[in-house]
């Protein structure tokens, strides 16, 4: 397999769990750190896992995409809060066929990139996987997952094809789909419940949520309404999907998904991308989604205040 | 006017409030308290409103219904979540034609309480006000408001009436309805939405959810649901009653509601009364309730857990 570039941006627990597995299994992987460039560069980037303890001690750490330079692939594995950045941050990775690889969960994040670099391919991974990061470049797995990779512009077929082998290579369960926006919209199964009543159920990680009664039943409410607004797109959820949501939630113990820790850590969340999007776009379409809309809104206040709070001092 | 004998069950922000000033303006009313039982005797009730402060010396303060015996009138200010208790704790009180007058928020109380007595009249009393308990046998009122009472058995109308004569005589104003049912739907109109995000909302005083857009949409949408509901049992809503329960929170400042109180102390909180009954009684006539209905589950996790980290001594 011909050599690549690969360009991680935004290294936490998915960016550096992905990232990580490609570097161990031979992959050239460039890492643009923020918050713990100095840890890495002091003690690589370790990954737990059910198996567990891996180091990459050579971390090719970066502290900003101009030292890395063009590269073939990015994994933009930032948060979609700052996808405002993107054009100006991963310009000096990208050359004309660079593939740029968007991680975020939520919808609306390729629209923009397609936009910012019509020379570039786009795609979109998913992670079905439950990753966080414990310490300044470490990451625990407890859940080791798949991922689903699709193309979002016309060209980024035989990249997505090629990135999901090298990720096989590396250990990953990876699945290759043609229809990203519905792998978008089944993601959501699943986020749009947990990572919100995370949030709104107090803080708590999602085994109290399957251990209360009243949460699942908003929980399958809720998902019903995902499921309305992907048909209202023409995206077919089965009901046995839904069902898996919860048996793959109740095997996952007390997890914190990320969301929960962004909120609790007074950081912000990427409230429009989960849920706001996913709300608006159902509605452009006539499908009804009050659950999630109210969700929305209440995230919407929750966060802000925590966000509040943190700069203030308060937490 | 003939003098008559006024029990005041549950003495707390409502009942102290409304039997203090009935008190204080010359009415026999004998208080039935629970906590606050030592603090009454020992430095009376005392009411203190933007007018000033003013003390009821020697309180008829008992900590039992026995104590009291029969009375004309009794005042149901508890919790709703303790009317389990009702027919026991309000049995010494009741002979033939004795009016129970229910002061709690929410659906629901009257029907057993009719039930239980069928030999007395039951009414029911709104208070919209804004009272709070700041120290044993100290209420403070920031916001006078009026009441509504309104019959709930066939012959309650004169001893409603007359009921309304004594609060006016003891300077609350107080108006008659001859349907119930309605009145209290307008009162949820302010409760669900207000007394709901007040704890969803992260445990806020009013004048943050009315500083939060997300918040006032969100407001606006429940309350778009309880007119719903409230139209499907035959009672119109008019829109200016929607925009007044904005326009009057507003001028409360930084107000808890009671619901609120009770969350941050980890007490029950009235979530089937206020919640439950009302998303139960709309989809019965089948209004769609969603956000309502999810409010409901949210609160009913929330103030378990909060009862539970009390009882646990987290909180």
């Amino acid at each position: 397999m011909k050599r690549k570039r690969i360009a991680v941006v935004g290294t936490g627990a998915v960016g550096g769990y992905y990232g990580g597995l490609l570097a161990l299994a031979g992959e050239d992987v460039e890492f643009l750190f923020r918050r713990d460039l100095a840890a890495v560069r002091a003690g690589g980037l370790v990954l737990r896992t059910r198996e567990g303890e891996r180091r990459l001690a050579n971390v090719r750490a970066h502290g900003s995409t101009a030292e890395i330079g063009t590269v073939d692939v990015v994994l933009v594995a930032m948060k979609a809060t700052g996808n405002g950045e993107l054009p100006v941050l991963l310009a000096p990775l990208v050359r004309p066929g660079t593939l740029i690889v968007n991680l975020q969960n939520g919808l609306g994040a390729e629209e923009p990139l397609l936009a910012a670099f019509p020379a570039a391919e786009v795609a979109g991974m998913l992670c079905f996987v439950c990753n966080n990061r414990v310490a300044p470049g470490v990451i625990e797995n407890s859940h080791p997952g798949y991922v689903v990779v699709g193309p979002a512009s016309a060209g980024a077929a035989p990249g997505v094809a090629d990135l999901a082998d090298r990720l096989v290579g590396a250990g990953v369960k990876a699945k290759v789909t043609g229809n990203l926006e519905e792998a978008r919209w089944r993601k959501l199964m699943w986020n749009v419940p947990f990572n919100g009543l995370a949030i709104a159920g107090g803080g708590i990680t999602t085994d109290r949520i399957m251990a209360d009664p009243d949460l699942i039943e908003l929980a399958g409410g809720l998902m019903d309404e995902v499921m309305a607004g992907a048909a209202a797109h023409g995206h077919v959820i089965e009901p046995a999907f839904r069902e898996a949501q919860f048996r793959v939630t109740r095997d996952m113990g007390p997890y914190k998904p990320s969301s929960l820790v962004d909120y609790l850590e007074g950081r912000e969340v990427e409230v429009e991308a989960i849920w706001g999007e996913p709300s608006r776009r159902a509605g452009s379409r006539g499908a009804a989604v009050p659950r999630l809309e109210a969700l929305y809104r209440l995230l919407g206040a929750l966060t802000r205040a925590a966000v509040a709070r943190r700069v203030s001092g308060g937490a």
